[in-house]
């Protein structure tokens, strides 16, 4: 029915790709998916915009630098930026993961201060048109990106072009309910996807059970891993001595904290019923969620991004069955779900993309 | 942002509308939003498509005679059907309401038949398409019409076009889980938004309820209502009588039933706790959507059609309650939720906009 994309990048100008995240802030020169140099620096404790808008300033200047180029060889500057942020006017809203954000009018002052096109998204937004463009969403012109990490972003593409709503905060999917009678999610709605799914509160699940006796074998768990580092979801031989303790004490507790996505997905492997059941409830989550996306969008594809989906089958296989026996009609369970492809730098190829969709649009020549 | 719309239907031309669901089939000529001549007909215990294309077909040329209008006077047929059906090809899959309909070509089949344009869409869809031409949506280019009667559902208009999807099935709003353990909706999925908040979910959760004591008042209130047709919300003096009894027979039971959303309704304003609390999971789980509809969309305009949204504040106020405390962001908060505007020819209104939405796109000369 689509058309299949054909992008114009056989020899693709130069960008910059910026991706401006809660811990870490990078920067890169951009030939397509290709990235010519990058930098990457922790945001630190205190990423007012005063700070941190400089710091982007001095890391474009050392990635331009860096590869001899000269800023009139640069044909714009894309951003992809921890949303809610309104992308059709590049201002951002409030961050949860940037204090002191407050309606910052991001595009004008990049657009001001370097003088050439600058292009402000939310960053799962860029990183489903870096997909899109370079990864597993290529020829896909009617797709749905779902990054699953510390939060659940969704980017989704509506013949080619993101869709951005009124005020361009649309496909918040890690904000949409699927338990109303859940606990309050981050965002002040209640049993969001990214109340159950993420890796955030997939750790926070797990610190909760490990408060009640039902958590104990995880308890040991994480703390023969983080005693005797044992990995790869093997019980190390300590852990039965550990999880026949009675009790742990206070320092033993603070000692195995604080539990992570990775240790909980571990504990699961390793047949912990506990960690496993925390596990099956994000991936049932992860297959409610991706039925309502079918339902809602009947899309050509969904591709899955993130730390959480490096899971695997346990938490994969689960997901797909929902979909398999819970979507409404024979074609759109044809819904094809994939991996993402463009792994730890999609953020920066995203933020390129940025720039190459609006020169495919015809609005940058 | 988006520019107004402006339809240029000062003298539109003459369509047919066919508005085909589970017990009626309408049909009628129209000229933009004005019903020239109109028919209705029951489908009857065994719709099949045998029985029911040559009734249509028949219904066309009664209305076409009604108007003294020849068929070479008319720009196009628009059919709505209830889904599911891929309106890009307009074959209709299954719908649970049309027994025996299963891959039915029907635009085939009735472009081979009256061999002028026509068109075939999901009748939420085309209802959506006519309110933003004719109704509540004027002018308005990015919004969500959501359907609320015997089930939910949604058309979603982005930039003035219908969100199809890669099958022409997407738009299922009813059919998105807001409840992942909730019960087993009739289209194989969990939790949907449809098995609590439609007219049909309401209806049964009562049934369910009488069945325990703590439905006891709301069969009482039934039955005397049954008995003395006492409407508007009063208790009829007779019910404090029934409200008494220890047991109802079998018999009272069976005279009660079936209770409506309606009776529902009608017994929650009477004050009867077991009812209110059914309209107050139906009000919830809608807020609850309509929050989950502006994360993912971000519309300008939700419109609210159908039966069960004629409840009134009982069941809208705590709705909106819901959006205003839990969307994410101040901008996507003030979204406007409004009434349907068409009433009970929106279907009919839609099905005619159909062809006056190709029209405008330049498909018709």
């Amino acid at each position: 029915m689509n058309e299949p994309t054909i992008h114009v990048l056989q020899s693709p100008p130069l960008v910059v790709g910026v991706d401006l995240g809660g811990t870490e802030l990078r920067a890169a020169v951009l030939r397509g998916a290709q990235l010519l140099s990058r930098i990457s620096l922790p945001t630190g404790t205190n990423p007012t915009p005063n700070r941190i808008i400089p710091c982007i300033y001095h890391a474009i200047d050392q990635v331009l630098d860096a590869t001899d180029t000269e800023l009139d060889q640069i044909k714009g500057i894309g951003i992809g930026v921890a949303g809610p942020l309104d992308s059709r006017t590049g201002v951002v809203f409030a961050p949860p993961n940037l204090s002191g954000w407050d309606n910052v009018p991001l595009h004008k002052i990049f657009r001001k201060h370097f003088n050439i096109p600058v292009f402000v998204e939310n960053d799962a937004n860029s990183a489903a048109l870096g997909e899109h463009m370079f990864g597993a969403g290529r020829g896909c012109r009617d797709m749905v990106y779902l990054t699953i990490g510390t939060g659940i972003g969704g980017g989704v593409l509506l013949n080619g072009q993101i869709l951005k709503g009124r005020n361009g905060t649309a496909g918040e999917l890690g904000h949409m309910t699927v338990d109303w009678h859940g606990e309050r999610c981050n965002c002040g709605n209640v049993g969001c996807l990214e109340s159950i799914a993420s890796g955030t509160a997939i750790a926070r699940r797990a610190q909760k059970a490990i408060d009640t006796k039902r958590g104990r074998e995880l308890l040991a768990f994480a703390y023969a891993l983080r005693r005797h580092t044992s990995e790869a979801g093997r019980l190390d031989p300590s852990f039965h001595n550990y999880a026949n303790h009675e009790h742990f004490t206070r320092e033993q507790k603070v000692e195995a904290s604080p539990i992570s996505a990775r240790t909980v997905w571990l504990a699961a492997q390793a047949g912990i019923p506990s960690a496993f059941s925390l596990i099956k409830d994000a991936a049932e989550a992860l297959g409610v969620g991706l039925v309502n996306i079918v339902h809602i969008f009947n899309p050509d594809m969904i591709i899955l991004g993130g730390g959480v989906t490096q899971m695997g089958p346990l938490l994969m296989e689960p997901a797909l069955q929902i979909v398999k026996e819970r979507a409404m009609h024979i074609p759109s369970k044809a819904v094809r779900i994939v991996q993402a492809e463009l792994g730890v730098d999609a953020g920066l190829i995203g933020a390129g993309a940025l720039v190459y969709h609006s020169i495919e649009r015809g609005e940058l020549l």
